[in-house]
């Protein structure tokens, strides 16, 4: 049960809805083109169907629809951003932008930022650097879903690391993970399906082995990168660490299990030692390191390798991070974005409350 | 068959040997402190068992023992360091010093290393900026023994990253990862003892999924941490990535297939388009965004939580990323350093051959 928007139709409401609410018209387009990323390339659980998310976070005051966004701390090569409570999706544009400005200036820039809310896909932000041939780094922490190892509490989110890195003419390296065996959104349409997921995805509120999607909801978590102690998820443990103290702990935003959750009926945790939720962004400036003809040289043999590469006779090629989706950006820009009968009702709700034109 | 040495012994062996081959004093002392770190820290595969590779790496002229480290670019904030082919063990604190020193300037400091060598474990050069109140990122890569997912060719190497946070009272953050599911010493280990490995470390020259340890040397490769495609290895393999193109391309110096191995016995690979190996430092002073008394404060609290989370039931404790190497390494430095017997046979063959004292 699924019907298709073209992308235009699809930003166009969410623009509109980011304006009810109260975003000035940059900010609302701002946070519409954001948002929309994630569904163009495939990330269908971080963009439109979150819009009614982001509505309900707004009514429950705890986004702020005109935050003033300051860069509160700096030195040449870094700096801290308050984001004021606002929308991630808008937050985030303002300190990549410094970061790549710092960039410009010493040859890097890194911004923590605190004081913030979900700004859609990392890769949104992260890709920012490319036209400015930077390396981009995005991270950002999100409230605990993620036991470490060896633990039953759920301590960390699923915290994803994006890097965007530029090249001549192949298309650009873009790896945007969470440090989880798999993300959350994964889990969620197992259990909407309720199928069972694999090994190594969730345990349950034992700290066992399981593979039921339905546990996460009874106790159970997300298990870091790797699974289990045999398959290395103490690193991605560490890796979800990193995340969440470059984001929160470096800012001054909260960390660990105090990360304010998402879902608006969810309480927010007690004692937080911090605001809002952090994120970290750096841009490196190629020709800081190498001139950037001879690195894009020698990033185009890297890409033309390793999509060259021999594969295992199953599959038909070796991708590269961010290949399957610049391709799915690309058809869906062409031949539309299509939505489950949940979420279009969802949006069709906001139309009437808000009294905007309805999807078409 | 092990026998038990003192820390002090085998750190006075090392240096003599290094002597020996002809670097100065102080890059002697250097490198034999670097590579005994890692036996301290319990890493045996990358430390005084690999004093004989670094010997034959230099008989084969693909070690310089006097080389003229350069920086040969820099902004304020970034760099780029030649090795001039030298010990990685001596140019790593050479580039490592310079990151700090630009970050104690602009907030940040950032160089890639070209034309360098294996330097240890990345630990203990991003463990240098803790003492200045800085955040230490490490990276380097290595030659290709890993396959990135789907391939059946191996194009990367175990490519560790390794970040050190500062904390207060509490014992810091260290995390030291192979992007790997399973390092390659921890194979060796399997390949001496006629082990079978997990399911998700390796797979054979046709890209299955294999627990023969001796896979490895029958055309078969490592795999990146998560293991395959369904347990997140596409992550592994986009951070292995990173790790490559961050040392490598970055730099200068090789990557992927390219990147010249440790044992002098295997050649090098052909068409060869950068220099030696790659390394990356980063440094990033902590007041450079919070006050550091304040992010002390936190970071105290985000360890104290996370080693105070609750385990399941069989385990005793939840540990944070480099608790057992700081416990091992006081241990080890205390009670002395065990050898395997093939080990201090090689040494004892070494010292024959320098007419330098045996160890002892």
């Amino acid at each position: 049960m699924e019907k298709i928007f073209t992308y235009e139709s699809l930003r166009r409401f969410t623009q509109d809805v980011f304006t009810v609410i109260g975003c000035s018209a940059e900010h609302a387009a701002l946070a519409a083109n954001g948002l929309l990323r994630a569904d163009l390339r495939g990330i269908d659980s971080h963009g439109i169907a979150r819009l009614v998310g982001y509505v309900r976070l707004w009514e429950a005051k705890r986004a702020n629809a005109k935050p003033q966004i300051q860069l509160v701390h700096e030195t040449p090569s870094t700096g801290v951003v308050d984001g004021d409570g606002g929308l991630g999706l808008v937050v985030a544009p303002f300190a990549m932008n410094i970061a790549i400005q710092k960039a410009k200036q010493v040859g890097s820039g890194w911004i923590a930022v605190r004081n913030s809310n979900h700004f859609g896909i990392a890769a949104e932000h992260a890709m920012k650097a490319l036209d400015e041939d930077m390396i981009g780094i995005v991270m950002t922490n999100a409230s605990a879903l993620v036991a470490p190892t060896f633990s039953i509490e759920r301590l960390l989110g699923t915290n994803p690391i994006c890097v965007a890195i530029p090249s001549g003419t192949e298309p650009p390296f873009v790896a945007d993970l969470a440090t989880t065996t798999a993300a959350n959104g994964k889990l969620e349409i197992l259990q909407r399906k309720n199928q069972q997921a694999p090994e190594g995805w969730i345990q349950d509120k034992d700290g066992h082995i399981s593979t039921n999607p339905h546990e996460l909801k009874a106790g159970g978590a997300l298990l870091p990168l790797g699974g289990d102690r045999d398959h290395g998820s103490h690193k991605g443990y560490a890796l979800g660490a990193i995340v969440d103290i470059f984001s929160g702990v470096l800012s001054g935003a909260n960390y660990g299990p105090w990360v304010p959750p998402f879902p608006a009926y969810v309480p927010i945790p007690e004692n937080m030692p911090g605001k809002g939720i952090g994120h970290f962004f750096g841009a490196m400036r190629i020709d800081a390191f190498r001139p950037a003809h001879e690195f894009k040289k020698d990033m185009d043999q890297w890409l033309k390798r390793f999509r060259n590469a021999k594969p295992a006779k199953e599959y038909d090629q070796v991708l590269v991070p961010g290949d399957p989706e610049r391709l799915m950006e690309k058809k869906r820009f062409q031949n539309g974005i299509s939505l489950m009968s949940a979420v279009v009702q969802d949006l069709d709700n906001l139309a009437e409350k808000f009294k905007i034109s309805p999807l078409e």
